[in-house]
């Protein structure tokens, strides 16, 4: 049941990721191969390092090839929408005759939050499950990376300072995620309890921190970003 | 033979891609150090990243001191080169009089091409020897890192997106080299002609797509990169 | 003895490199945990890159918590000096008051010295400790990357070119200590000797360098960087 759902939310986190890899490279008019890439990169690169950190080769994508294709067709997607911009715009002007508002952006971001609370996790079990259950700095470091690792390799490829050191509240979320989780799983709780608590945890803090507009402090809060 | 001719051909890539390393750090005026690591970067970073996602530590490239001897030479006669223009200069004088006409982007284009071959391939032999045959997607990843890693290193360390990523069919030209050598190591053709072949794949299209202009398609078409 | 002096130059290190990354950040008016994240991967990367190439998994940082605590201080007070500003002046009228001027980055600069020689020489340790000693081209190399790595990733996140290629021979001072460091470890010297040495030897070539504005040649030498 417990790896179910942390199934189910990391499912909708490769997604979510992949389109945000893809978009992003789509906005610069890179190739579908750049964004096939990007996708790609994104929805695994954060895995990848956690898997590398733990020691654990070759990374686990590597043996999951229902992720990678679904990583791929998110991409693909992206790719064919950006494309047919006519088609885009057929179907949003589609939407919107039944009072249904496409918001791509917002969109993106909620499922991006799903994902970064099931990435946050599942990275934690990873360490867990991996014997590193006696080492908190470890689990909890390698949960965030997994949770924010694929975001920085995507604007590090973009040619841009990862938006996760900037954008608002984003690594703190998946801070909390991972450590909740670690500390729920040395509880009494039993561990489907854990995972809805602490994904909950990320995924509410995320979405409140946009709706908001919460902002860490900075140096110089009255400067724009 | 068969593993005579790929190291023919690796000593070819790595002499193509260091001097492609060393020449973009030279356009920028960086230190003599800069265009070695540049250029050592471009040589070995694909297969750095190849033997880290294998497991294989640490990197085959610290074991063989020729290889790396040759990209670091590779690069300082880059740096002699571009220090004594007016040494590179009368040797082009040289050359035109006697009707040799120098193209340079174009030379290295071509060793560029030769590299990615070999080392697509060689990327793919590592992951065979090292007991992922029946892995395709790993293996075939691998060679394809292996050819475009150290170029995508290069870039980001200059401060740039990754060529590779919007480059007339670069990647394209590696998966095809790297699926096609995977596919004829399983049948039961000779393992020289399986080389021979995948590297020829490899590098007739990445030469045809820089003469014909081959490009893969991008969401706006029209708008210049 | 020998590893008391390593150890407390490996602290001058990690602070002067997490405030060096934390200042940047700052600088680029990242949030909180951004400048965390810059000070940490400053303190660590060139370590992390280390023990990941020698297969330490999981890296000596997760299991060194005083080092890390140590770097996540020296980050929040940099946060804490940029966001009281008005603090850091009247501390610095303070000072001058008693004629003592205070040189912040001639001060940072002075404590990177340090740690450069001392995160170089460490790194050639580990190597050694961990059955690589007839291997020198490793052992050095490792020792370089644990000492120039981190500052190239803090420059890769905040997107610009790794100063270490063009800053004043800023790598051939890592690489003349981790170099005579090996050397001196396969003499008859004692080993507290060949920390002194190649430390010293590091350190003074930097500040040197810095004082004398000594640069390796560059293919222009007339353009400004």
């Amino acid at each position: 049941m417990q790896t179910t759902i942390i199934y189910l939310a990391e499912i909708i986190g490769i997604f979510a990721f992949a389109v945000s890899g893809a978009m992003l490279a789509a906005e610069k008019n890179l190739d579908i191969f750049g964004i096939l890439v990007l996708g790609v990169v994104t929805a695994f690169g954060g895995g990848v390092v956690r898997d590398l950190l733990l020691g654990i080769t070759p990374p686990a994508m590597f043996n999951n090839y229902i992720f990678l294709l679904l990583a791929a067709l998110s991409s693909c997607l992206v790719f064919l929408l950006y494309r047919q911009r006519r088609l885009a715009r057929r179907l949003t002007v589609y939407l919107r005759r039944r009072h249904i508002k496409l918001d791509i952006s917002g969109l993106v971001n909620f499922f991006d939050a799903i994902g970064l609370g099931a990435f946050s996790v599942s990275g934690v079990n990873v360490a867990l499950d991996n014997g590193f259950a006696d080492n908190p700095l470890l689990a909890i470091t390698v949960g965030v990376i997994t949770g924010i690792g694929g975001g920085m390799l995507r604007d590090l490829l973009n040619g841009e300072i990862p938006s996760v050191l900037r954008k608002n509240v984003y690594a703190l979320a998946a801070i909390l995620g991972a450590g909740s989780y670690y500390l729920l799983m040395h509880s009494a709780l039993p561990s489907l309890a854990a995972v809805l608590i602490s994904c909950g945890l990320t995924i509410a803090l995320r979405l409140a921190a946009t709706v908001f507009r919460w902002h860490l402090p900075r140096p110089d809060p009255e400067k724009k970003i």
